[in-house]
């Protein structure tokens, strides 16, 4: 089976690519301003949108869409907005437990076939202000939500995990698989 | 502080280059048919037999070495011998939970300074054969303990993690760092 992943983002695309899946690259382009009744539902919603969005585009072919958000106490962090912004977010994380959510959602002719989500804990180790400062020097924390990648430099501060670890990066490999599975033998 | 990571292992190396840590590579000489009195003591004592070895070549120098293996029901799982050796280790690997140890040491002048180890859990997908015989195919399982590889198509197989997901992959970062921190402030 084919499809398209409805991202834009690398490292999605680097993990199918690690796992020996072929698909295509299709951006979805959603307005990313959803409301929802609960914060921690939001990233389902959206890979619902995104996935709806690239298949009614691309007629007849099976659109998989993500979207993850790290949630500290049920509140979900975005990406820094700056230096400043990326400490506050990481001193927030030191020393204690977040958890990140994947949303994920195939669609085909803009109607979804299977939504599910993903939820890791991510335990982070007590930080110093210095490595904080240290590793919001590397710029690796602006363009990932929560400031860090767990995939990176930003392993440093991560002392341990439960559940997917590659949920963390974007993509839950095991539910992925169940969801393309599902579809295949449909 | 500088140090030596005794160990051949590129993903080691990998590892800390990834997290920005200078070191200089010298693969350790060792025997490890080591005696235990119990199996799960064997990654320990086998980093202390490869820091001490690297230590002793290495005059005033820190020599930093691992040694990590898979349990299954605390029996040690090596590298597979041949295609049904590895189809063995997956099968049983299949739909249940394994055990990783990783020992870590750090010496000087065949003197240890540390020594400890990092403990992770890994839940494997219930694996068809296909996906178990499809996965040998790729070759990836021969040169390592359990047959799999976390960080590579293997990722396929695994479930979910409960620890330092590094630890898999043959270096926990967290414990390394707060070894390396704690010889930097002595």
């Amino acid at each position: 089976m084919s499809f398209i992943l409805a991202s834009a983002s690398p490292r999605r695309s680097e993990i199918l690519t690690m796992i020996g899946i072929p698909f295509e690259v299709d951006a979805p382009r959603v307005d990313e301003n959803l409301k929802a009744s609960h914060p921690t539902e939001l990233p389902r919603l959206l890979a619902e949108a995104k996935a709806k969005e690239v298949s009614l585009r691309r007629k007849d072919m099976w659109a998989l869409a993500f979207d993850t958000l790290v949630f500290l106490d049920e509140r979900p962090l975005g990406k820094p907005q700056d230096a400043d912004d990326a400490f506050k977010m990481l001193s927030a994380l030191s020393g204690r437990e977040h958890e990140v959510i994947t949303g994920v959602a195939l669609a085909r002719n803009g109607m979804i076939e299977e939504s599910e989500e993903e939820r890791t804990k991510v335990f982070f180790r007590k930080l110093k202000p210095k490595e904080i400062s240290d590793y919001i020097a590397t710029n690796e924390p602006f363009d990932k939500a929560g400031a860090y990648g767990i995939q990176g430099i930003g392993a440093r501060l991560v002392d341990s995990v439960e559940g997917c670890f590659y949920n963390v990066v974007g993509l839950p490999i095991a539910l992925t698989l169940d969801i393309l599975q599902s579809v295949k033998e449909a």
